[in-house]
């Protein structure tokens, strides 16, 4: 079979587009509902999906006038649909920053168990002081400390997930013996960030780890992903610019040691799908008339850490800006922002329209075959193994990829008609975790 | 109607018997089965019971060897489980000492958000070293240390969960307004354990609160319960204990200025029910029978903090046990089992069939008139409003004890036929939390 598609849907309420929430028909509560997710999630399964997706920030995020800002918390929210789905990947943001290794990692693993093998962690560092000051700090961590100790965090998890061996338990109601107590390990962990005795009290699950996913595209962040991720979401405005990222992400994880072909890079996209592509772009016109450009532009203002009052909405970004280096948050999307801006000679304006729709990730609006064309264009010139969809409206967003996109790239060969496998990595093609401890001989 | 019995069931995987996992025809992989804890939950609902509870701790809490000790994380689990199910309560244990407030008071928010207001929390403080070194510490923080942060913890729980008003989400698509921003408030709550700004990112959710439970009996863990439990669980092996543990909490609650009826005393009782009381008395002899000595020595030593040698199954336990005042881990229960010992006599190995059987908790063996009488005597006079149900095997004994004494305490009167409201408070007859800053006019 020739190389397939991969596609996850990034769960978002009402819709990646700021203003969605405000169109007639639209759930204003969806953010908080159960029932809300549960379509979502079997749309993408019918549709034959690799994963949802959940992104997520300890911290009241955006101002809860504007738009809904309330977020269920991703691990439980994604336990709940594992019940109500049956071969999706649940793939749930969480920040080493401000977790205990011991407690995450038990509750990724409890996940991969309660969904027979369909976990994924989208691992993140949170950016911004506010999150910081939920956790007893007065400001955020530096950029590279925050990635230092996401580096231990995961030293640590994947420890704690091999602190089982796969045939540790026997269960023989005979003799009394549950497990062979010599294939549980303490892991005696004592680094620079943590110290954690182990074992895990959960046993390996099915998929040994949850898939590991990352998003950051900073150098940090690269350097991170080519480490750790199987998966990488990323947000990418231009074929060239996916091509130059895809690139250098394989090549930096064939220096790290690994098979390239072991990292998913997956652009996110925001399809806007019309009958016509003069539908396509009228939906996303009314889109961005609903925006509310006063708290659009304190939010653009607060990324590039400029006074809101130097951004005028009809004039170009000021030449000043801060650098990424002078910026201890989410780096690269400050960079991304000012280069589509500069280089498209955007008005603030324009530019908050953009951002608004799909916060710097690439808007396909055109007709179902127009929306395929592209995709396969990507995919086939090494821009894509897959992609993160983000539809502008939900449900109907996703709704109209399944039912009118997806049938067209099953035609043409390029995504499964059926789920292959049972397990989250089984559906993007990764192979399961070996256990280091039994590798290393260490339980020979 | 007259006063009703509340019935929770303590989920726990073959059985609160510690040999239960080796009877012929358990399922030894329960503790990991998403489908074994569903039939459990809705036999619970289908007896019209008030809640499912699952205690924690994170750590490998018991030798893994000789049962099965792997625990899914409680909040994930119950989220699974609220889809499941549609009325019954939702009780997980957590730890005050090593979570932060912010993840833990969003956790229970979502949950009860998920689960249409049926989460409820067991606040624990969590016993024990080997807990501690999970979480950089090397040894665990002082008794007293952990209920002071255990009250802090809840002073800012209960702040994030007020953090958002009631009535703050508005979702008024035409003027773009999704929340009051005004009736949204910070919390900026400053103290010796947390510094934590919030507000929370999740919504006031059905309940306001989780149904706060507790079940630690030593002074301090009195005094904690009075201050802010709504619903005690506790290990009493004899009536007149029951009775005045009963007393002393709603003495204590009332002490605190609080309504006593609005303290629901649930002690465990582990029911063990035959067709004839020979037959009750045979099964529990034979669960005994399976326990196996060496081990159950060793988690009694490790408990009473002696040398494991000192103790010969034979003979009564040594006179020269350290103190309650030297042990800094479960305080209540090492002095409810040397109490236990020296009133009856027992010789270790009587003691460690008692334990394995309840661990501390009251046997009712006989009949189901029987079951239901020794309930109503308690009910009746002073001792419980309710129970805690920890069958020895699962689901054998929630099953008869569903089918056989649930319908003679219907008949009685005692116990509802139907729900009657919604929620998990509703079910326990208590009070919504009323909205404290609205309370406290700085909404007015």
């Amino acid at each position: 079979m020739s190389r397939q598609l991969h596609f996850n849907l990034f769960l978002h309420d009402t819709g990646h587009h700021e203003a969605s929430w405000r169109l007639p028909g639209s759930d204003p509560h969806a953010n908080l509902s159960l029932a809300a997710h549960q379509h979502l999630a079997r749309v993408a399964e019918d549709a034959k999906f690799d994963s949802v997706f959940l992104a997520d920030s300890p911290v009241l995020w955006s101002d809860p006038g504007r738009r809904p800002a309330g977020k269920l918390e991703p691990t439980l929210l994604l336990a709940a649909l594992a019940v109500s789905t049956s071969r999706i990947g649940l793939i749930a943001t969480a920040s080493t920053s401000y977790n205990e290794p011991f407690n995450l990692a038990r509750r990724f693993a409890s996940l991969d168990h309660l969904s027979g093998g369909r976990a994924g962690w989208n691992i993140v560092t949170t950016a911004g002081d506010a999150a910081a000051r939920n956790f007893g700090l007065q400001d955020q961590p530096l950029h590279r400390t925050r990635y230092e100790r996401a580096d231990e965090f995961l030293q640590v998890s994947t420890k704690l997930w091999d602190s089982w061996a796969d045939d540790a338990i026997v269960a023989d109601r005979t003799s009394g013996v549950h497990a062979r107590s010599e294939l549980v390990r303490a892991i005696n962990h004592s680094g620079e960030f943590f110290r954690v005795d182990g074992a895990l009290n959960v046993p390996r699950s099915p998929q040994a780890y949850p898939l590991l996913v990352q998003a950051g595209s900073s150098a940090d962040g690269r350097g991170f992903a080519a480490k750790w991720a199987e998966a990488v979401f990323t947000a990418q405005p231009t074929l060239a610019e996916s091509q130059e990222f895809y690139a250098d992400i394989k090549r930096r994880a064939a220096e790290a040691g690994r098979d390239p072909d072991h990292v998913v890079v997956l652009p996110g996209i925001v399809p806007v799908i019309g009958a016509t592509a003069a539908e396509a772009r009228e939906l996303d016109a009314e889109l961005d008339r609903l925006i509310a450009p006063q708290y659009a532009v304190a939010t653009l203002a607060h990324t590039l850490r400029v006074d809101p009052e130097r951004l005028r909405l009809d004039e170009p970004l000021p030449d000043d800006l801060p650098s990424e280096d002078e910026i201890e948050g989410a780096k690269s999307r400050r960079t991304l922002i000012v280069d589509w801006a500069r280089r498209d000679h955007l008005t603030v304006r324009q530019l908050i329209g953009k951002l608004g729709g799909g916060r710097g990730h690439r808007t396909f609006a055109g007709t179902p075959v127009q929306v395929a064309d592209t995709i396969q264009h990507y995919f086939e010139n090494g821009a894509a193994d897959g992609f993160n969809i983000m539809p502008a409206v939900l449900p109907s967003g996703i709704e109209k990829f399944a039912g009118e996109v997806v049938p067209i790239l099953q035609e043409r060969g390029l995504f499964r008609t059926e789920y292959r496998g049972t397990t989250l990595r089984e559906h993007y093609g990764l192979p399961r975790p070996a256990h280091r401890f039994v590798r290393e001989g260490a339980l020979a």
